[in-house]
């Protein structure tokens, strides 16, 4: 902690007054990369070099970097530059535009995003450092392949293992947390910091130390189903490899705490769906259950969910955390969980409701994670 | 080793007698993607959709795609096409050249290379399947981060831990492996398919169970001095933090065999040459050394790393392999490899000479592995 605090103290000091100035490399760049460059206001400057292009822009991916895409201005050798309004801090997607050709940015790391390697753009977030490394145990994350009798395949997952799993012999709880639509296995990990934010939480003694499982949700149909209509993978198959294939795997090859009281499932976006379809589905496996950011349409606490909130009580008894997240920057979004959380309130389902100032963009889920694994296995 | 068989068969079966035919979507693409195309006879057809490009061209990484960029061919939509001759089986780096701006082809996944995220596709190599993924036990594969003193931050490894090391108490020997110039610390896994290889050699004990550490070789100088001349990070610091910083890290967290006779450094490349000096440099800490395409300069089994060869008596005695590898189709480092194998014979040095048909590309490391990691720790 005190090193990073340090470079981040060092690099503010060194912008102090100096809006609009050139600023430093973002910390998404490739190493040695000098742009994109996030300026004290946070003001971003990217720059291309195409001499032979006849027009080139920075397409932003999220909210935060702006909606459309910015044109840039060539200069006498070729390299095209603009500078976008401050961005909302966190994790951008954006695309450059080669005459027309939307591709990435040769400066930045890829994240999977839109169902592809697509560059972003890291804002730094005065407010939180919640998600950088710190001087504290770290823990892993590590890929793992296993095979899959649902899809026929060799599927990769990511997991986190806490600080003190490899030397230890304890058995740990588990989370299975999952990305948006398009991203994949490895989205939590680059895009979320997940490891980061769980290192710090439990360091700081404010979660509980637990295994995190994150699987690749976009899954094909199963062999012979017809293909999605744009050719990308589906999702249809996942509550089967999840339910039938990767938790029985995940509790013989780990040591779990292999019961519902000590299994959670979350996810974001279409993950945040997901994790509510299969959590609500098989209450006899996770007994808590977070959406952040979650698409649920026409939310009845009466006929939702094949009505399982019909008898409140019950499901007060049975379900230890049912935790709804939105931005106040992803209307359709927010008006949705919060919509479910008020009707859920009114039937008697206890719920929580969790708030950030984002809009649809991982800034949102880190906050989101940050107040959810602290509230798990207590 | 069963169902991916039975895949790569059908495969085969399917584009049997369709030589030039349209082929099969190359492993390495992202899921769903069409294009590259690799047909029955290694022919490679890449399709780009940019309608408002002037010129578009497929541009080779390593040489066994073809040696100089391929234009494409636009159609009445604004889609580009091209289908190069067979190319060589394995791993090939690539670029998309949009009005000649170097960029990635969005439908493949990206590798780091070439000091940023760089498109590759694979090629099947019908003579050998070492390096996927098959029913056995599988080992991980997992992000660690951790703090260095030499360059003042947190640094990111990538760890192989074989099958049975998380359930089991066990000690384990353990090989410091390296990537190329411009690649990091992902790149054995990704690339190199390090993983599929050791799982494999492990299940059919044709090599012991050990764990393998991949550190980034690119390492900055250190604080305070100049940078790179191309603004890149060098590599000259990198023997401090993989010595004073690196080993004691593993050894402290990782339950390894902690002495020199469990202990094996090796790379390819820039690696491969950073292996013979810190290998050779401490012998102390390594008693087996490999450079798998390496370069060697001026070698002289008298002078060179120090006079270590002088006393091959002693050498002999404390060294318990050293191992060069190279391929026939890239030229200067299969002469300096060989080169400094026969001096060293004719000095009465032990080593190992290893020879593949490849070029300066992960299919000759591939090999490389094959044949080195059975001879560790016997």
């Amino acid at each position: 902690m005190v090193k990073v605090a340090a470079i981040f103290l060092s690099a503010a000091l060194c912008l102090a007054g100096q809006s609009g100035g050139d600023g430093a490399p973002a910390s998404s760049n490739v190493p040695g990369a000098q742009y994109p460059r996030v300026a004290s206001d946070l003001r971003v400057t990217f720059r291309i070099n195409a001499p032979d292009a006849q027009k080139v822009q920075i397409k932003p991916g999220g909210d935060g970097l702006g909606k459309t895409p910015y044109d840039m201005t060539r200069d006498a050798n070729g390299i095209w530059s603009v500078t976008t309004p401050p961005a909302v801090p966190g994790f951008h997607y954006y695309f450059v535009l080669i005459d027309g050709f939307q591709t990435n940015d040769p400066q930045s790391e890829t994240y999977f995003g839109y169902n592809q390697e697509t560059s972003a753009v890291e804002i730094p977030d005065a407010a939180a450092d919640f998600y950088l490394p710190k001087d504290v145990p770290h823990g892993e994350v590590s890929a793992r392949w296993y095979f899959s009798k649902t899809t026929g395949q060799w599927r990769r997952i990511h997991i986190y293992t806490p600080p003190g799993y490899d030397s230890g012999r304890g058995r740990y709880p588990v989370l299975y947390l999952q990305h948006g639509s398009g991203e994949n296995d490895t989205s939590w990990t680059k895009q979320g910091h997940v490891a980061f934010i769980m290192d710090n939480l439990i360091a700081a003694k404010s979660a509980v130390p637990m295994i995190i499982v994150m699987e690749n949700g976009m899954v094909a149909a199963k062999p012979g189903a017809a293909p999605a209509q744009n050719g990308r993978p589906g999702n249809a198959a996942f509550e089967e490899v999840l339910i039938n294939d990767l938790v029985p795997m995940i509790d013989a090859h780990y040591r779990t705490l292999a019961d519902r009281d000590h299994r959670a499932i979350a996810g974001l976006s279409m993950g945040g769906g997901q994790a509510l379809r299969i959590g609500l589905g098989h209450l006899d496996k996770f007994a808590y259950i977070g959406s952040f950011s979650g698409a649920i349409r026409g939310f009845d606490a009466n006929t939702s969910y094949d009505g399982v909130f019909r008898d409140a009580a019950a499901f007060n008894r049975r379900v230890k955390l049912l935790w709804f997240g939105a931005g106040t920057a992803e209307e359709a979004m927010h008006n949705s969980a919060r919509g479910a959380h008020d009707s859920l309130e009114k039937a008697g389902v206890k719920n929580v409701f969790h708030e950030t100032p984002f809009a649809h963009e991982w800034q949102n889920w880190r906050y989101d994670l940050n107040d959810f694994a602290p509230r798990l296995f207590r």
